[in-house]
């Protein structure tokens, strides 16, 4: 149930920034987080996709190349990121999955990783649930250039 | 390899069971499952399968909604469940898997999320073999409304 | 990324070699390996192969019966391995997915299964990297016979 993990690398006076999509309900808003990253100045964006995530977005709506994960091409990329470059990671999910004892764990190999985690925010979920959700928009657009900056 | 997770739940006068199957041979043992557990008074059940159990029963068999697991929904259902409420797990597996060392690992974590086992017995299996069985279709049937009765 | 498995068991005067196959690069060279072991006198060999490493050889080109893992059968077989019996892997991936820090927890997980690692040998990668790549397949062939051989 994460939702997203943004790759942002810094590369001859761009910065590009893979985003990976899963099959949350919090994928409704990777139009709207790929259109207010492209406003950044000198940012280039991929997304790679799970297939399960097109059930909450269209890829149509996507002005970015959209690699869609057949054969666990998403999970392999992850596996190959190398570890001096950042991956942030988004989780998502409603109140009873965040409660379980397992997604502590999860959250603790992730960060064991080097992975940076932006925490969720409790929100009205589209089930109807309080719940948690991932952070805002805004903020998902703000870490990379912020912490991984051209300075 | 678990065959089945019960998860029952009363409310408004009535015991709710959802049960889980997947793809082990014990779920030749469904129809006989559901049939015993709709005798007992004020029960209701449904039923949440992957597609690899059909090949051990006949989902016409069963006269009570069938979910079937097309996304891992049955694992989503897991996960989503809230502590507060019984879950029930019965390993079901033949002795050589049983006996491969990841199996204690994996009941113990199952344990620790606070799911009840029902325990497995030795029996005489299809493939031919002496092995561990899942437990009576009997225990599974008092155990739910034994344990979390109405009292 | 585990590329191959290879479980040899002597019985009868024979030795019977099953061969489990991954979607990894280094699965182009499972033709080669048959035929080597072919070479060996008393030798049986099956191969059990999921249908990613498809990609990578020609089922037609290879000798002896292939078992293709439609429902991961071939994690059930290595489940149910008898643990008195060896198990030899060769991972085989990448320099930047071998220096992902789950890939040491993992190899020490098989280890500590009881199964016995080939490791891998540094090799220009098909990609292009300098990478990690599985063992000479002489290496492969030998070690069956030599660890647990005839005398």
């Amino acid at each position: 149930n994460v939702f997203m993990a943004l790759c942002p690398v810094y590369m001859g006076g761009t910065f590009r920034v893979l985003v990976g999509v899963t099959g949350s309900v919090a994928a409704l808003k990777l139009p709207l987080l790929v259109s207010q990253l492209l406003e950044l100045p000198g940012v280039e964006v991929r997304v790679v996709s799970t297939e399960h995530a097109h059930h909450f977005y269209n890829p149509a709506e996507i002005s970015v190349k959209v690699y869609t994960d057949k054969d666990e091409w998403e999970t392999c990329v992850v596996r190959a990121w190398e570890s001096s470059r950042p991956l942030l990671f988004c989780p998502a999910m409603n109140t009873a999955m965040w409660n379980h004892p397992i997604t502590a764990r999860q959250i603790a190999s992730l960060k064991d990783f080097g992975y940076v985690e932006i925490p969720c925010i409790a929100k009205k979920l589209v089930c109807g649930d309080e719940g948690l959700f991932v952070c805002e928009v805004g903020i998902l657009v703000s870490k990379p250039t912020s912490e991984y900056g051209r300075n």
